[in-house]
């Protein structure tokens, strides 16, 4: 039986993945040299439809780590010299402030109430130097708006504010004019394998690791000066994750082809299927009540009198993955991911079996 | 035409790779979870295979990170609390060594002249605590033997030995009775596409960070303690790239079925057939006058009277890519891989063209 994987990530592959795999032998993209102007090609290439289908502006850089993970530890490592504030409304952003406790003298930490932030945006005191917040927490599908992350920008304009796209992008729409670096990876929206980390920040933070003597003790290979000087080259400090970035290139073109407008269309139109069947299920409630935060593209569902495990049986049996809660609530909760690469027709029949299913 | 990559990594795809890449669409690698028991499964056929391949005693463990280069960093950051030293033979030795100058307080090297090590050895002080050898510099083609390296190990039992066998492995024996640590990426030898580090380390330094007081400042994805708590669940602390730990699974799978012994004796005898196409050359020339410490798995050829680039030039014509020199070295030395990906086949006919080639 084929499988849909609904899981946020990895999740479904995009539907042309397979062919760009199979070109990407004929290629020889597993052996040419990551010096060589055949990868340069292949890094701009991914660069330039990276920007187009994300609308990035010039005065924006682009920049690969391995994940995500990675990327928590670079921007702090590069862009802050002691003080740094995270605000926590589920695992992924409370494991980002968890790397700051690490690496940073000082840290503070926001957390979220009942899944909503109720002026928690305003306590950001004047000695931080960076904020982080994430748009998509994935681990229970609280979406934060890029209206509410701007206020704080507004409020703050000196901070380096970073913003956690992993599991919203490509639909969420990152307004640059409100952020200082984005930063995701590509086995969630795009559809792709894991093992790629993309860094999306303001040139003008390029040398603030040197300005703050921070750089000297940061491994040459992660120096933000020294990614940035092989980046203008199309190129990287180390040798990369060259078939993941030759496959995001290819994605990327596909769905600027397809067009953001119309993947952001069917993003919602799925998304309303996906709530109605929660809705209309007497076995499942949303878990964000107010639907301002629910995400459009991590959707989450507590389950009443019912273990989330017999639902993902249930679906399993019609070859659809979904995920389990996250962590403590493996149990309790259904992830469901509602990606570019889910088409209409598998999220509604996904949704005509939730409503089938009975205890 | 179909080309054959002799570069020194990433280089030619091991013959099998293709085929495990459609089976790994087939069996949906790219979108199944890395908490997933799927994913397990693939992590502990990945270890299993390389520990029989690479004969890895029980009390060292496998660890993955994003490259070698990475390695060098986390390596440090977990095992050095002041100083190490650090042999330089070639650029990347030279690499690793700047990443101590970053991370550590006090480092030390210890240069190689004219490509032999003479008394070298000898010169470690008493407050060090790491000892980073390269076992095959790749830049140059320099391969430092076991018997080498464990005499130092002997001299210094208390210190961490850590030997770099990025491109000398599988062919080249690590010895685990005589060093502690030893690394590698797997677009080399195992002819993989890159993405990919293995860190090979004995399990009494998994506390190493937390004695020393290091690890409360490594990001938590990287402290060995954290690393070793997932690895034995069968697991990564971050989503890793999941496609290369199953696809270096499968190549050491096919590798253990062609026996190791097998690789070692067809490697020598190809290393023998370039050697002499060497030897005969009017053109080329041994980089490394001293036979013991040329590289069996990255040959390595100084160019007399014509540039790098004319060879690299003529041999494309017939689908043969090989390496230039190194950074500086670019247009004054060729170098060529000698992997298990590349028959025997390939190799006469490199060396048959090497031979034809005239000014």
């Amino acid at each position: 039986m084929n499988r849909i994987f609904f899981t946020p990530g990895p999740s479904e592959l995009y539907f042309t993945v397979p062919d760009h795999l199979r070109s990407a032998l004929k290629e020889n993209i597993g052996s040419i040299s990551h010096r060589s102007s055949a990868f340069q090609k292949i890094y701009k290439n991914c660069i330039e439809e990276l920007e187009k289908l994300l609308n990035i502006p010039s005065d924006f850089e682009i920049l690969f780590a391995s994940s995500a993970t990675e990327i928590w530890e670079r921007s702090l490592q590069n862009l802050v010299s002691e003080k740094a504030d995270f605000f926590v409304n589920g695992s992924f952003s409370e494991k980002f402030y968890h790397t700051g406790e690490a690496l940073l003298k000082h840290t503070t930490r926001h957390d979220a109430e009942n899944y909503t932030w109720n002026n928690k945006f305003s306590k950001i005191d004047y000695a931080t130097e960076f904020i982080a917040i994430a748009a998509n927490e994935t681990s229970i599908g609280m979406c934060t708006g890029m209206n509410e992350i701007s206020t704080i920008k507004k409020a703050h304009p000196d901070k380096v504010l970073a913003i956690d796209v992993v599991s919203a992008i490509p639909y969420y729409e990152i307004d640059f004019a409100h952020c200082d670096m984005a930063y995701f990876s590509v086995q969630k929206g795009f559809g792709l394998p894991a093992g790629l980390g993309v860094w999306i920040l303001k040139k003008s933070l390029i040398e603030v690791a040197a300005k703050k003597g921070l750089e000297d003790h940061i491994s040459p290979h992660r120096r933000l000066s020294e990614m940035h000087k092989m980046a203008v080259k199309n190129q990287t400090t180390e040798t990369p994750n060259v078939m993941a970035i030759y496959l995001l290139g290819k994605v990327c073109e596909d769905m600027n082809r397809r067009g953001i407008d119309q993947i952001r269309i069917e993003t919602n139109y799925k998304a309303a299927v996906l709530n109605q069947a929660i809705e209309q299920s007497s076995l499942l409630d949303f878990l964000i009540q107010e639907e301002r935060y629910r995400s459009k593209t991590t959707i989450v569902a507590a389950c009443k009198g019912i273990e989330a495990q017999s639902i993902i049986d249930h679906l399993k049996n019609f070859g659809m993955i979904i995920g389990s809660g996250y962590g403590n609530n493996k149990n309790k909760h259904i992830r469901i991911a509602n990606f570019p690469a889910h088409s209409k027709e598998s999220i509604e029949q996904l949704a005509d079996e939730l409503l089938n299913y009975r205890k």
